[in-house]
């Protein structure tokens, strides 16, 4: 467990429901990223139920995590651009364009960790690459084009 | 609601729990994918919970079900162009190498329609493109390639 504030804490509220890592969505996955070193970390451990063949992870699982993991790496990678601390102000919300994922090697159903890291920011837009790790085995990896939610935008 | 056979009806058993389209997971989604003229097509109710932003489809979610429907896809590909028929015999149990989704509009949180399309067929791999459409616009697209399990794969 990294010990840094989780950014998902910290989303305003309408911005706070979703599926994979609203805090406030009590049926979802309730996932948490944080700064860990010059990248970001999120743990999960999945449910029995998410499987894919037996004894493996369910891919669709794999996309949404390394989906929000990435939304979340977006806004701690924008708040250290602009020199701002995760947890003194609200968390800026980015939504995914492009996700792409890479299944190297089937995940076993074990507690997993993502790592993320920043290959791209400008304006709106940050480009993360991730690792899923299981065990000491990198068995997927994830990139993502993630744009800052405008501060308009209508929640429904 | 197409009326041709659902693919994953007919997966081996073994191969019938995965969290998004196995028939024998009763925690998971259950999606069914039908042949649809020349491609195929799945359909989809999200649940209420499946949010990102208030209102909107989670994108985890469009990703689960465009993985899952890719799959199944690439067995109802498969078995056309060895003149096999769905529910004749045991359908072929694709695994997902690479998965990508551009998400293009927020989708609402309404019943969607995942329509499949072959790209490329070859030995134990198969490329399939997808749109997922939300009333009459296509709010994300998927691009997947999968590969067949061997039938020696040992299930755990």
């Amino acid at each position: 467990m990294v010990a840094t504030p989780a950014i998902q804490d910290f989303y305003p509220d309408d911005f706070a429901r979703c599926y994979g890592c609203g805090r406030l969505n009590e049926a979802g996955y309730q996932i948490k990223t944080r700064a860990a070193g010059e990248g970001t970390a999120t743990d999960f451990v999945p449910d029995r139920h998410h499987t894919a063949l037996p004894g493996y992870v369910y891919g669709g699982l794999i996309a949404s995590l390394i989906d929000c993991h990435s939304t979340g790496s977006a806004a701690i990678f924008s708040m250290r651009g602009k020199g701002e601390e995760v947890g003194r102000v609200a968390s800026p919300r980015f939504v995914t364009a492009h996700l792409e994922v890479d299944y190297l090697l089937p995940t076993p159903l074990e507690p997993l960790r993502i790592f993320g890291r920043l290959i791209e920011i400008g304006g709106r837009k940050v480009v993360v690459d991730s690792d899923l790790v299981s065990g000491e085995r990198v068995t997927a990896r994830g990139h993502a084009v993630l744009i800052e939610v405008a501060e308009g935008f209508a929640a429904h």
